[in-house]
């Protein structure tokens, strides 16, 4: 019988046994940890090899124009290798650093401050600034539209992506509505890709404001996990069908490619776009790591293929930990109307849908057994969801052995908060 | 005979012997650049063994945090590294990227849209907004307070730095003015190491904004050219005597110490200043580039001497090029009253102050003979020289026979454009 078919005396009784193995595994004194997207420590491996692809003996026959100062906006060689990754042509890209955080938090600021593009008014002298937070996503965007006063407005994530109705509704109305976050593939937390309507949908919005942008973060376009990865339709051409070039900035990365702290982050826009950002990007550096974009060039041997190659080693270590994940959840969650959750072709987290109003106590339950989950909310702006009932798991970084054990307290926990939420009722 | 002191005949002949020479310069059809304050060949190939520091195999010990992500203010043991350039504790360090002009821009940017400090007004909600330039100096600082729309005051350098006079009266009195520009050791352009005195009373500014900030650009600070370097007293330990402890943000980097392009920056600042920085940092990015302080942090083996050793290096190559600008200077225009300059003891450039209203005919005419010269103005806020006389020299990129033929035409120039502003009186 399922729980929430249950009257009070089996309740009780799921309860105790329910808690029961919670102290037990209490009692072990874990410290397991599955809060963050982070590579593990096998993945990382892969990427040591790297550090050999620049040396002071391969590096003599190097232009020293890669050790100088100058090429603000990267090298030639790695916008060639990365314009595949954004499906964006070579001149469309620029390559920054080692994050593409801090590429949308400048976007965010650059607009804010001098305005979206040349001869349009800064969003800091518009008034009230509003902008589209699909839920669940990701709570280091939600953290930037927070800090410059943002009032986001939640949209819901369906299984094509953001609720495309709402979306238009808005954007067309809104003018006060600057902006939207979108993780387009295998998104951060639902593993959700957006489909084919939803691109176009996206691309062929008509926005009040005519210094709407669509923040394309595509941190996950090539992570798949299955022989049979999601397809994103491309943005870039979409957008340029229905005149709305200058509507989109796409961000990617190769954090979870080679190394989290020191990968290679690119942006690609329009023309026009890329014009503007360059003119505040010439005051703001002299340029990027141009020897760690030369390093990854050779890693890869300027081949995009290569990459994609790379991202199968990495699959070969993630999926048996995503499989593990979802074993439990299936073996011990499913059919017990207690959560919900949608297997991912690709990406870093499973996304949990607990009986409303018991995500918190989940995540306490978990904290208590010493196990760190995301916490409850951070999937939400401001941190608040308002159903109470969505968990990140993020299955990427602790050893396999470790994960099954936190996961077992996952479910654990799980039941118990659900037993006591149906008790309560 | 002095050019100065000739009279119009003697002049028009003097002018006749220039215009000669230099259009026998000018046939050659040379290419040269004197323009940039970049390392030449020879210097970067010094730290092209740092590129072996980390390699597949000998990082097999390190800690996987050095390639995860994490570690926001950067690592313990390239804090510990820098400090000492910065003059600061280690626990006052932030370790950033490859850029501290992009720290600067930040820091600016940050005052500007989120307020100096908690509970501070930000910048752009205080309405007019004056800052503070010692000129000549670097124009690229001068571009940041252009941009975020700062009125630049031009404070005149003197053999000990900025005019103190004229900065305390201003600061003083004046609650719009939010900052000054720095270079206090070696300055560019002017090679000026600010006296005692003036750290002092710098240090002692009384501001009338709360939220003043003097961005200390210590960017020469260990580039000595000499056995006898110029000593500069330290800021930090100066403003804690006066209580001023937040009243500065303190720059420097390994641009010009390794390589431009792929260096570390890093700031030091007081405890409520790091704090409040960290405040938005944490979302700005999830922090920079590890393996890169660490290979750094390897190839100087963790010493502060080894970096001042390394610097020794730089100078053997740098100061012959210094020296032949400087005999050049001396034989060709020493004595004329066509010009003036100081021999710097450290630092990247040679300040040229040739007769008022000469300098961009000067700089024309070297780029006619295909010498590029630092744009005549760029040294000034707004691109403004007032007397249109400062040109800035920059002698370290150039081959050395190529720097010699660059500055015969220079010296050419000089006295060619000198006997046509004279014969003009």
């Amino acid at each position: 019988m399922r729980p929430v078919d249950m009257n009070k005396q089996q309740l009780a009784e799921f309860k105790e046994a329910a808690q029961k193995q919670y102290d037990e595994y209490k009692a072990l004194g874990l410290k397991l940890n599955m809060a963050r997207g982070k590579p593990g420590s096998a993945q990382l491996a892969l990427s040591k090899p790297m550090l050999n692809c620049l040396t002071a003996e391969n590096s003599a026959d190097i232009s020293d124009d890669y050790f100088n100062y100058g090429m603000l906006d990267g090298t030639p060689d790695a916008k060639k290798l990365f314009a595949p990754m954004l499906g964006v042509p070579e001149g469309n890209v620029i390559v920054f650093g080692n994050s593409s955080l801090n590429i949308m938090y400048d976007c965010v600021s650059r607009c804010y401050t001098f305005g979206a593009g040349e001869g349009l008014t800064p969003w800091k002298d518009q008034g009230k600034l509003k902008w589209l937070c699909p839920v669940p996503g990701y709570d280091r965007h939600f953290a930037i539209t927070e800090l410059f006063g943002f009032e986001m407005i939640n949209i819901p994530m369906t299984e094509d992506g953001p609720d495309m109705d709402m979306v238009e509704k808005l954007v067309s109305s809104d003018e006060s509505i600057k902006g939207i976050w979108c993780v387009p593939m295998y998104a951060n937390p639902t593993g959700i890709t957006y489909s084919d309507d939803t691109v176009r949908r996206l691309a062929a919005l008509k926005p009040a404001a005519k210094d709407f942008r669509i923040f394309w973060d595509n941190a996950y376009c090539i992570h798949h996990l299955t022989d049979t990865p999601d397809k994103l339709l491309n943005l870039f051409d979409e957008l340029k069908k229905n005149g709305n070039d200058d509507m989109a900035y796409q961000f990617a990365s190769t954090s979870k490619v080679t190394f989290p702290g020191s990968g290679v982050a690119v942006l690609g826009a329009s023309e026009a776009n890329l014009k503007w950002i360059k003119k505040s990007m010439t005051i703001q550096t002299i340029g990027h790591d141009k020897v760690n974009m030369l390093r990854h060039v050779r890693f890869f041997d300027g081949s995009f293929d290569n990459v994609l190659a790379h991202m199968q080693k990495h699959r070969a270590i993630l999926e048996p930990r995503f499989n593990a994940v979802l074993d439990l959840l299936e073996s011990e969650i499913g059919g017990t109307g207690l959560g919900s959750w949608v297997k991912p072709n690709g990406g870093y987290f499973i996304s949990f849908d607990a009986l409303d109003g018991c995500a918190k106590r989940i995540v306490e339950l978990c904290k208590e057994a010493g196990v760190t989950l995301t916490g409850a909310g951070a999937t939400y702006p401001y941190k608040k969801d308002p159903a109470d009932k969505n968990i990140r798991i993020a299955p990427t970084f602790p050893p396999i052995d470790e994960l099954i054990k936190a996961m077992q307290v996952f479910v654990t926990a799980v039941k118990l908060a659900s037993a006591e939420k149906l008790l309560s009722c």
